[in-house]
């Protein structure tokens, strides 16, 4: 399929990245010039990490079905699929959607990036809004699988159901939203972890790494393998309803005692900053995002054949 | 090393599968016969699932190293550790703690699995007092590594050292919580988790199905790699704080927007658990946990092997 990708940021090339790997032809764009050509060895490079964990064959043939554009209307050419990831601006969004308006042909489908504006925003009052949806992916999309959908009242039902199944196909995993939410779901877990994780940590209960740890090696590590209702649901004898009659009343208590809305001050962040540097031995980010791209890179084959012998799969 | 594990449910046996796969010779004790002849079938077929992961030699030759016996005395015979695992009941730990004050020699150091008392309120006023320590696991004990270790106002430096390095031999992780406080890390982020994500369940926002993918496909995934503040690290050019600088005010209007403490009612859990039924295609809880605990078995090597080479490790 021809997959046009626009912005050149983390989130336009990680999609690139990832549509290349699933075999897709790409053609990447922005209007800066400097920044496309930092993206073509950027995306070189992740190509190699995606490979070297045998995502797929060739990094050469990949590339070549790479084609970096500043010409908006060079890069729609054939398209069947458009990834929007532009600024969070909602003016500029509007402004490329009515663009995208008058270039795409009738059977395009666009995806926004979106996280902070609703589609609703920008979607609308257009020739093309049944089949604009936001597509929100989580950082880096081409490791981490998981996909937020989230229709705008105009969204054509046949466009959810392609680009899921496109999703499906690239080796994503679309999730439905099925009204618009701040932060969808995914955003919105992750704060409440950010906002009690740095509330225990600025009081001195815990250090920064030691509550990485409660993640990696407890919570994160079990959530990786059963989100929080099938955990419930295997942790007592008659599933779900029966753990929440149990042990609810616990949960309601615990949630009492939660801090998610802690104030933290500039010098808590700086504190939890050098608690973090102290731990990883002085060693550059770049070394540490390579490790931790590796490691998502091993883990999530291995992740996705364990799903494929879960008893019961519909 | 012998080691008593003191009561039987879920998460003495759990323990004692720990202990026994590390090597060590383990006296399981509780005051129900019956209950300790279930013991001894479960904790047969939970070593076969570690030996088959590769974690251990021979699952006769652990079972050798299992002693069951409902007489305390005869548990705590040349005993170098004691983790006890009793029912939630303050009076029955207070009534425990003072026959271990009398029945163990002066070198015995215990732990306490105690997640809901804290350790002040049965610790106190003993000769054991600073040798006793609240050691937490996280269910299963024998698959999920993490363990909080809390010490009372009481409890030597040279306890918690010890258990520290036992809890790294027997391989799991153990974590330092400062001060006492309800729900230790572990359950408080589970537990606003599991508010936010009630919320969003029971108001129609997304399936229990799609939320548990958001975990399994997405965060968790990612947080099994690297915690909220590795994360937070990682995404920003010059680190944590440049992060939180960046992204703060995001989170903190997320958080405003939480529903953490969603008042969910008993129809909600109904509807959560007929979406769990439905999507794990009738089969049994049973069938569900042996996939999960097979799963985690195969995961956590991979995790370690990992870990072990994460750059800047101290």
């Amino acid at each position: 399929m021809q997959i046009a990708c626009i912005g050149v940021g983390t989130i336009g090339r990680g999609w690139a990245c990832a549509f290349l790997a699933a075999g897709h032809r790409v053609s990447l764009v922005d209007t800066m010039a400097e920044v496309l050509r930092e993206a073509q060895d950027s995306i070189h490079r992740t190509l190699a990490i995606l490979h070297e964990a045998g995502r797929f064959g060739s990094v050469t043939d990949a590339m070549a079905r790479l084609n970096i554009t500043s010409e908006l209307g060079v890069a729609l050419t054939d398209v069947s699929y458009v990834q929007e990831s532009i600024v969070e601006d909602v003016a500029a969004k509007r402004e490329l959607f009515r663009r995208l308006d008058q270039l795409c042909s009738a059977q395009v489908v666009i995806g926004s990036s979106t996280s902070a504006i609703p589609g609703s925003a920008f979607m609308g009052e257009l020739g093309i809004s049944a089949r604009c949806i936001v597509v929100h992916p989580t950082n880096p999309p081409y490791l981490v699988p998981l996909v937020e959908l989230c229709a705008t009242p105009w969204t054509a039902e046949s466009t959810v159901a392609m680009v899921e199944d496109l999703m499906k196909q690239v080796g994503q995993t679309p999730v439905r939203i099925r009204r618009e939410l701040t932060g969808y779901a995914l955003n919105r877990l992750q704060a409440a972890v950010v906002g009690e994780a740095l509330h225990l940590v600025a009081e001195g209960f815990i250090s920064a790494q030691d509550l990485d740890k409660v993640m990696t090696n407890g919570l994160g590590f079990r959530w990786a393998v059963a989100g929080p209702f099938l955990t419930g649901h295997l942790n007592a004898p008659n599933g779900y309803h029966d753990y929440m009659t149990r042990y609810g009343h616990i949960y309601r208590e615990l949630i009492r005692n939660l801090r998610v809305d802690y104030a933290w001050t500039d010098a808590h962040i700086a504190m939890a900053d050098e608690m973090i540097r102290r731990c990883s031995g002085g060693c550059s980010i770049d070394e540490l995002q390579g490790w931790r791209d590796r490691a998502l890179a091993t883990l999530r084959p291995m992740l996705r054949k364990l799903e494929a012998v879960k008893p019961g799969q519909t």
